[in-house]
């Protein structure tokens, strides 16, 4: 019996050798590169790949060592790309997709146009975002919201990235594929319910209660306090806010934003009502314009794949060999494709880095379609 | 210059010979993971790997060699864990958390619960899946639901897994997390809208439309051959019929389910109204007892990982490289741990197969957490 420190000895010596042939092996696949980019031969072969994977795993029987040495090899092949790549962008190619570098999105005499009612929380995102100087439209639907956009009649749409009862987060994705417009900023709004009423009101005088769904639940505490109210769901926070304001009775409440209650003339009767651990919602800026901000962080891509096994695994490798953070995944069978997926990554980076062009020629030769979502 | 056949040539003799130090360096890490087991030691050993990696790549200089040997270390170990977690399998041990095969999720005498109102489609998908023989009753929110399981008020709830006004897919998760229940199924109902009103009426005499916001989009091809018809938003599909039937009205017209027009005595007016690409709904069966049939054929797991570079591309290979087909992916960031992400997988095979044993056990080991929703 060998004892740990003796094999782990006789693992040091192994591993001196196989990394010299790990060398020796990049170092002609290099070449083997090169001579394939000057004869307009593709970098990803999948034939001559899977024979040299035939060839290597040949008179193994064991199905473990069979499956190691294939991914073993699928890595070294992964790599060999990796290099081979670079020759493009030394080239002086890239995977930018068109998209420009700016200073700064300014807000400054810009149509900018949110879905949902005015008063609603992504009224406020958008003028949080643009500011006092912009021209701010509302729309009912994301696709209303998508379509202006692409046909000029805004410069910008503000959506919720969260599920509404006008979309779900799928279908902005979806939507962002369909029109070919870009996200080009973010907005993580702090939620702050209120409950309001009309000026006769208090909190004494409330028998029914008007909101979404979703921020009744959110308020589910301190409406606990008060058992006898009685909740009616609308369709949306700033709606409630209207109907209670039209309605002018002291017996109905309203649970809308700060902004619903100002812009209804209601008076805020509590506020911070929600739980804190629903305490934001995060709503994404689509515009025409290919543009990222100088110091944009974040990139969103959605990549198309065959339904195989390890396609999404052999795509991140090349996001975490570039050592990039993934900070969201997300998978979408393709409607009509019933064995394609459609995946939607966050990953942080600029789109002028270094290891993000490296990462994204890399799967855009090795993905059916790549696209990017935005730089933010 | 090399010729490209030359440089193969050189590739398939390196090749042999690196294969030949994979081999025996597997050997070894076998007789390792021996040891390791009986010494009752950990098989995810990070500092020693760490110290491996610092080992073989010192003295290279070119920082893509440097990530490339890494990267290369990184699966070797994973493969010798793979390798190592076998020996804990050969024991008699397995990851399947108590889960207990069954023959069938039989219906009959069972009480189960629904999220929604009466004549919803969550309602049907319920009677599809349980049958005649079967007790139901309907909650408001998806915590209901889960909350009437956990007590035992319910042996099984029926939920949609898409958005709804009652919760969000994410929510279902949480929920799942929460109370410990577990996926005994799933439901993918066909969803078919219909235009119902009462007797008296006829497609010719209605003038309103009343439904969910989603199924008036969904049918929006059909309502566009009747712009003068008037368009209101409801909580739902079911409740848009129960009105529809209460207010008596010729003039008014419900977009419902088939289902649903019957159980309000309504008329329907015309079918299948929806586009053909909005044409289905999955809902999933959960219940207390930790259960799968034994022709279970898709397996939903909870994963908990810190957000480092690399963390879900290594527990991906467990999957891969046990040759399991991943159907779906989904990232969510946990509440209050800002640099913690949970993931939630689904990928095809039985809890009984030894190929899902081995990636579950190696998961296991290397997430901070693993919950499996169930096989089903």
């Amino acid at each position: 019996m060998n004892t740990l420190e003796e094999l782990r000895n006789r693992l040091d010596k192994i591993d001196k050798e196989l990394i010299e042939k790990y060398k020796e092996r990049m170092e002609i696949s290099k070449e083997v590169g090169e001579i394939k980019v000057e004869m307009g031969r593709e970098v990803l072969d999948p034939i001559r790949e899977q024979e040299k994977i035939n060839q290597v795993t040949e008179g193994f029987q064991d199905p473990f060592l069979k499956t190691g040495i294939a991914e073993l090899y699928q890595q070294l092949f992964t790599q060999s790309r990796m290099l081979q790549y670079q020759v493009f962008i030394n080239r002086g190619e890239d995977a930018k997709q068109g998209f420009q570098e700016v200073d700064e999105i300014a807000g400054k005499g810009k149509r900018v146009i949110y879905q949902g009612v005015q008063g609603a929380y992504s009224h406020q995102a958008a003028r949080d975002f643009f500011g006092e100087d912009a021209f701010y439209t509302n729309v009912t639907t994301f696709k209303d919201a998508f379509e202006a956009v692409r046909e000029g009649r805004g410069d910008y749409a503000v959506l919720p990235m969260e599920n509404s009862s006008a979309g779900k987060v799928g279908d902005v994705y979806d939507l962002l594929v369909k029109y070919d417009l870009s996200i080009v900023g973010e907005i993580v709004l702090p939620i702050s319910h209120t409950l309001s009423g009309v000026e006769s009101s208090s909190i004494e005088s409330i028998e029914r209660v008007y909101s979404h769904n979703q921020a009744i639940m959110q308020s589910k505490e301190f409406l606990n306090q008060h058992p006898k109210w009685e909740l009616n769901s609308m369709e949306n926070t700033a709606l409630a806010a209207k109907f209670v304001s039209e309605a002018n009775d002291p017996r109905y409440g309203a649970i809308c934003s700060e902004e619903a209650s100002k812009l209804y003339q209601l008076k805020v009767l509590a506020k911070e009502i929600n739980q804190v651990d629903n305490n934001s919602t995060r709503f994404v800026v689509v515009s025409k314009a290919k543009i990222y901000r100088k110091d944009a962080e974040k990139i969103s891509v959605c990549i198309e794949l065959p339904h195989e096994t390890g396609s999404l695994y052999r795509i991140l490798s090349h996001v975490i060999f570039n050592g990039l953070n993934m900070t969201k995944i997300l998978s979408r069978p393709i409607k009509h494709k019933t064995w394609e997926y459609r995946f939607f990554l966050d990953f942080e980076g600029n789109l002028k880095d270094g290891s993000v062009q490296n990462a994204l020629i890399g799967i855009e030769n090795e993905s059916r379609k790549l696209k990017i979502f935005g730089n933010y």
